[in-house]
């Protein structure tokens, strides 16, 4: 294994927690141990005026990233995206008790069975009868018109499968799980009610969740036992600090944010996320040792699981990927094969790496 | 205001996000970019056997520290103590609704109206209208037989009040909020149901909470509608590795307890607690420009309020302290005046070079 100062860099292609740009760690790397005032921003309290200057930027800086309207508000809370699938029914679901969820893989699978402990859950449509590896067919869908809202997964993590247009659902209120694929795209609001996302793939580190919701949705109760900490209300209130925040994740979430501003924001990461995948899905088609599961039009840009079709070589691919600086490529344990989360972190030279490996080692191994 | 560079040392009294270590700190600046493998610790999966291992190391040395005996489970969860508010009565009232809390400050106040959206909470005795300034006195407690379990904060952060014993309630089953004095003296756990911290004070840095909870706590069934990542079971099943924790956070905490360990333990945290908040009482009582409102025998040693007997001198003092490198003096707006935190952090010598101050600024407004 090489170390990140010799030569050959690594490339980390993890799902969660996921690489950060080496010009974010080298910025966390010099603010220790002083950030503000001799203290480092691990150690400021969060009422202190340069901290809530910092939360401030932060919001307005994903305001610009993603054209957020101003009938939105920006939440942060903790909690990750597992903590969402609960707040979300606790807060929507009080008035009316009825929702959509459209299955499309683990997460949304997930998602669902939280949220069944607080209202009445409408499946749209699953895919779990057929190893969840494509979107089910739109004309299959079966929706409650009477529903409160919308939910699926834009991205799934595990088998690599995304939504390439917002779900053909005009009359829905949509909420979106984002969590390892937001800001890889411009996002078109006036269809959404709800995104969430964790932080640990595309917006820095664990321990910091973003909610972005319309205000409209903000104006009815939760169930009386929402936990405060779970409560939008409160957190809208109090621009997200109705409690002690994660500090730290908040800042490294704000040198991510700045670093996708430095570098051509929205439309600089739309169009890598594209070329990086189609770099990869490209190498993987052309291979006959690679194979994607996953039809064209449902392929995921930011996490691209691939098998091999001669398993016995997997162990040996991922020894010698990880000699080569190619690390974290192993598939999740629900998909098996190999999986290359390409988050925003990730630069075209790590795909291109990969994908020179690849050929590599299909050309000793065919 | 001098750096931590120059010649005058930072002294941090903040009561949270709090001071760390300089030796913590210094581990944290070397290990980026490169923890294991070349990825940062911010970066890594909570999969992989290396972080497993830490999580491992982590509940040792806390049962090390603490003396936790194997009838508790160690539990870290996210979203703050203000999360355990809603945790505790989820976890712990589906089966008997009632439980007492005692009101001895902000702090206790805040979980028992949180609590009272899950159960029948009796409120055991107040001080609510004494100022918060002392506890109330054991026999004005008026303790409800039958309840679940009887709750409290051992340390209330913002009045300065602490139990210097645990609560005289030989049958109750006692919850403790330990959040601001978690590892600053021994525990007597046969006497104890559950106690709860949130990270920023003692243990390390904002995100994550530790729980330490009696296993027989665990065998009942929480209400239908507690969320999953609230759900004391599924954290102690899965070695609290549930969702995708905090990765940095849990890594800060391993940090500090590894230096508590190295500087000497519960006995030396215990004794270096007595010591510095005794000096800095001895100062305030023998002055005529400081007052302390808090009764002698209910005096916190980790948090220390005090006031000004001419408080038109406060902002020259904040001023001039700062100057000094004696930074984050204010006190909480609930009490006014200034507040030291002492947390295991602080130096002897921050709060004789505190003390120093103090008597200088005195002199030369007398």
């Amino acid at each position: 294994m090489k170390s990140k100062d010799q030569k050959t860099p690594i490339y980390n292609f993890g799902a969660g927690p996921a690489c950060l740009p080496q010009a974010v760690l080298a910025k966390i790397k010099a603010d220790i141990p002083e950030w503000y005032e001799g203290m480092s921003v691990m150690e400021i309290s969060h009422r202190l005026p340069v901290f809530m200057e910092l939360t401030q930027t932060i919001e307005k800086n994903i305001r610009q990233l993603l054209a957020v309207p101003d009938d939105f508000s920006v939440l942060f809370m903790q909690g990750g995206a597992r903590t969402q699938f609960a707040a979300i029914p606790l807060n929507l679901l009080a008035q009316n008790p009825k929702a959509n969820y459209l299955i499309t893989g683990m997460w949304s699978q997930l998602a669902r069975r939280e949220a069944e402990k607080f209202g009445d859950i409408h499946v749209v449509a699953t895919n779990e009868d057929s190893n969840a590896d494509s979107i089910p067919d739109r004309a299959s869908w079966d929706i409650l018109e009477e529903a409160a809202y919308f939910h699926y997964a834009d991205n799934e993590t595990i088998h690599g499968i995304e939504f390439h247009d917002l779900p053909d659902v005009p009359n829905a209120l949509l909420i979106s799980d984002m969590t390892s694929n937001i800001l890889t795209k411009p996002l078109d609001f006036s269809r959404l009610g709800l995104i969430y996302a964790s932080a640990q793939k595309n917006l820095g580190i664990a321990g910091i969740t973003l909610v972005i919701v319309r205000n409209s949705l903000l104006e009815q109760a939760p169930f009386p036992y929402t936990p405060s900490t779970l409560d939008y209300r409160l957190f809208a209130q109090s621009q997200s600090l109705y409690n002690t925040p994660p500090v730290f994740c908040w800042y490294v979430l704000g040198l991510m944010l700045e670093w996708m501003l430095q570098q051509g924001g929205m439309a600089h990461f739309s169009d890598l996320s594209q070329q990086k995948s189609s770099r990869l899905y490209q190498c993987i088609d052309n291979s006959n040792l690679y194979t994607s599961r996953v039809p064209t039009n449902n392929r995921s840009r930011i996490n691209v699981p691939f098998q091999f079709t001669n398993p016995d070589l997997m162990p040996t691919f991922l020894e010698a990927a990880a000699q080569n600086g190619l690390v974290q490529l192993k598939g999740h344990k629900a998909v098996g094969g190999l999986r290359a989360s390409l988050y925003n972190a990730m630069p075209l030279a790590g795909v291109d790496a990969l994908i020179e490996f690849m050929l590599d080692f299909e050309k000793k191994h065919h």
